[in-house]
C-alpha cells in the first residue's frame, strides 16, 4: 500500500488479534514492524557507533530536532548530507518536531496559537518554533519521517487544557502539511488527548482524515498511570488507520512495548534502554538486572544466558559490575549495546509470534519471566 | 635468545644505529618491538573493547596493580583467570608494581626500608605494599610481565634523595626476585637515577646484573625537562642489555617515542593517547589536532587523511567536534581508537624503517611534519 508521500509504502503481512506485522518502506530502509527506534538525540545513539546500532536489528532511529537545531545547527547538518550523512547512519531516520523538548527542556517558554517562543537551555538565546519552522528544520535535517508540531500537555492536565492542546495540534498539523514536503520525507501527524478516551478517539479521527503518512500517539508516558495508558491503547489502537504506520511516541519498557503491540502499534521509540544502561541497569529476558548490586560481585555468569549479543557471549556480570563501580566508560557502552540488542530481539520475536498467531501466549509467558520489568518507569524525551 | 624465565624469549632482528627491532615472545603473545603498550588502568583500556585495542596492532597492554588490588581486588581477578580472563584481552599483559600510584594517588603514605604504608584514595583503608606483596598481587593478576617494586623520586629531587631511592630500589629488586616466580610470569627490574647520568649508569649496571627478564627505566616524565631525558637516554639507552627487552616507563608523546627508539628502547606505555583523546586532542601524522577548536566546525575532511583507521575513514572533523561540544561519549571513544591506532602505526612504521636502515631520515621527516607535537606534556600514571 503506497502512502501519500512518493517513495513510502506500508504493507501489513500478518495479523494476530489487533496486532499486526508488516513492512514500512522508506527511501533509505525497509523496516519490519513492529519496530523499535533507538534514540540518537544529538546525532549519536549515546556511546554506540552506527554499525553497532544496526547490529541490534534497528533500521530506523530517532533524532531530536530541538537539540540539533540548537547545536550544531540545522544548516550545518544539511551541508553534510543531513543527520544520516553527518553521523554516517546507513538506514532510515525519524525526527521529532522539537515540540516535546521545548516543553521539557527550554527556559521561559511562552506558547500562543501561532507557535512557541523559548530560550535555549544551552545559552539562553531566544528562538521561535512554529509548525512551519518545524518542517523547515526537519527538511534540513533530512529525515525520512518528519513529525508535525504538536502541543503535549503534562500528564494529569485538566480536560480543558487537553482540549486546547488538541485544537492547537489540529491547527498546527494542517499548517505543517501545507508546507511543501521535502523530497523523500514523509510526515506523521500526532494524536493528543491524554487519557480521556473520547478526546483521543475524536482527535484520532481528525488527524487520520488528514494527508499524513502515519499516525502517532503523543502525550503518553508523561506521568499518567501506566494502566490508564493501557486502557486507552486497548480502545484506540485497533481504531488507528489500518493502512498507515501507527507510532506510540516515547514508550517504553519491554512490557509496555509488548502490550502496545497487542493493541496494534507498529513503531516505538524510547531513551529507556540506553539511559538505563548508563545507570547500570540491564533489561533481559529474565527481567531487570542492576549491575551495581553487590550480588553480582563474583558472578561469572553471562548477563543474560538467553541473549546472543557480544556482551552476553563475552563478559561476566562480575566484570560488567566492576566497570560500573570503577566508573569506566566501557560499562555504559556495553550495556547500551546489550539493551538495544534485547529490544531488537524482543521486536523480532514479536513479529515472528504475530506471523505464527502465537502473540498472546508468548506475551503472557514473556511478561511472567520479566517479573520485575513493570517497576521501571517509562521515559519520554 | 631465551630469557631467564621459561616461556619467554627476546630476539633482535635488525639494528639501525642504536635502534633495534625484534620480537619479544611471552606465553600469550609474540610482540614485535619497538612496541607501544596501551594502558588499561582498571582492566579496561578506557572506552574501548579488547577487540578494538588489538585492532590498533597492540599485542601487550599494561594494567595497574594499585588500582586492581584495591578494586575489585586481586583475589577476585585471580578467580576469573587473571586480568586477561577478567577483561577478555586475548594477548599479553604487563602489570606495574603499584609503587608509582602509591606515590602519586594514595593518601598519608609513609615509606621505610621495608615498604610503603598508605591509605586508599577510594575509601581511606590502610594497606601496605612491600616488594614481596607486589609480587604476590601480580601473581594473582596473572600478568605475563610483572614489575618489581621501585621507589620513584619526584622530578628535580636532590641527588641525595635519588641516591636513597636507588639503594632502596636495588634492595627491593633483590627481594622481589627472591619470591618464586609465578608460572609463566617474567619479572623486569627498574633503573632509577633521575637525570643524573652517573647514577643512572651505575644503577643500570646493578639491575642488569640481576636475574631480570627485562630492564626498565623508571622515573622519567615526572617533571624533568624533556631535553634532560633525551640526554640521559642517548647516553644509557645503548648501554642497556642487548639481549633483553628495554622498557621506558610512562613515556610519552609520539616525538618522545621516536627519539627513544633511536636510543635503543623497545617498549613503551603511556596514558597520553587515551587521556588526550578524552579531552578532544587527536594525535596525527600532521601533529596535534584539538577538535574543540572552532576551525573544525564545518570541516568535512577526515581527522587524518594519512590514517586508515575506521574513525578517519568514516567521520568528518565537523562531526567529531560536534560529539565533543555536545559531550557525547562517542567522541572520547572514537578519538581513543584513532590515537591508539596512530601509536600502533607509528611503531609499525618505525620497525619497518629500522629494518630498512632508514630510521634517522624518516624520524627527522616525521618530526618535522608533527611540528606541534613537542608541546604536549608527557604523562606517566
Amino acid at each position: 500500500m503506497t502512502l501519500p508521500t512518493p517513495g513510502f509504502s506500508f504493507r501489513v503481512g500478518a495479523h494476530d488479534g489487533s496486532a499486526r506485522c508488516g513492512v514500512f518502506e522508506t527511501p533509505r530502509a525497509s523496516i519490519e514492524t513492529p519496530a523499535f527506534m533507538p534514540v540518537g538525540t544529538q546525532a549519536t545513539v549515546k556511546a554506540l557507533t552506527p554499525e553497532e546500532v544496526a547490529s541490534t536489528g534497528a533500521r530506523i532511529i530517532l533524532a531530536n530536532t530541538y537539540h540539533l537545531w540548537l547545536r550544531p545547527g540545522a544548516e550545518l547538518v544539511a551541508q553534510q548530507g543531513g543527520v544520516v550523512g553527518f553521523m554516517k547512519w546507513p538506514h532510515a531516520l525519524l525526527t521529532d518536531s522539537g515540540g516535546y523538548q521545548v516543553f521539557s527542556l527550554a527556559k521561559h517558554r511562552t506558547i500562543d496559537d501561532d507557535g512557541i517562543t523559548f530560550r535555549s537551555h544551552l545559552d539562553g538565546t531566544e528562538h521561535r518554533l512554529t509548525p512551519e519552522e518545524a518542517m523547515r528544520i526537519q527538511a534540513l535535517l533530512g529525515s525520512d519521517v518528519a513529525m508535525v508540531l504538536d502541543e503535549c500537555p503534562q500528564g494529569g492536565a485538566p480536560r480543558s487544557v487537553v482540549e486546547q492542546a488538541i485544537a492547537r495540534t489540529t491547527d498546527w498539523t494542517k499548517r505543517g502539511l501545507r508546507v511543501p514536503a521535502a523530497e523523500g520525507q514523509a510526515r506523521f501527524g500526532i494524536v493528543q488527548g491524554g487519557i480521556e478516551r473520547d478526546l483521543r478517539l475524536s482527535h484520532l479521527q481528525t488527524i487520520a482524515a488528514l494527508e499524513v503518512d502515519g499516525v502517532a500517539l503523543g502525550g503518553f508516558s508523561v506521568g499518567e498511570p501506566t494502566s490508564a495508558m493501557y486502557d486507552v491503547l486497548a480502545d484506540i489502537g485497533p481504531k488507528m488507520p489500518a493502512d498507515r504506520p501507527r507510532y506510540l511516541m516515547g514508550v517504553g519498557t519491554p512490557s509496555d512495548l509488548l502490550r502496545a503491540i497487542a493493541c496494534g502499534i507498529d513503531l516505538f521509540d524510547c531513551v529507556l534502554p540506553t539511559r538505563n544502561a548508563r545507570n547500570g541497569q540491564a533489561l533481559t529476558w529474565g527481567g531487570r538486572v542492576n549491575l551495581r548490586q553487590a550480588r553480582h560481585r563474583d558472578d561469572q555468569s553471562a548477563l543474560d544466558a538467553r541473549c546472543d549479543c557480544t556482551v552476553c557471549t563475552t563478559y561476566s556480570r562480575s566484570y560488567l559490575r566492576h566497570l560500573f563501580k570503577a566508573e569506566e566508560m566501557l560499562g555504559p557502552r556495553l550495556l547500551s549495546l546489550h539493551n538495544l540488542h534485547f529490544y531488537g530481539a524482543l521486536m523480532r520475536k514479536a513479529r515472528e509470534m504475530i506471523r505464527d498467531g502465537e502473540l498472546g501466549p508468548w506475551t503472557r509467558a514473556t511478561l511472567a519471566q520479566m517479573r520485575d520489568l513493570d517497576e521501571i518507569v517509562g521515559f519520554q524525551g
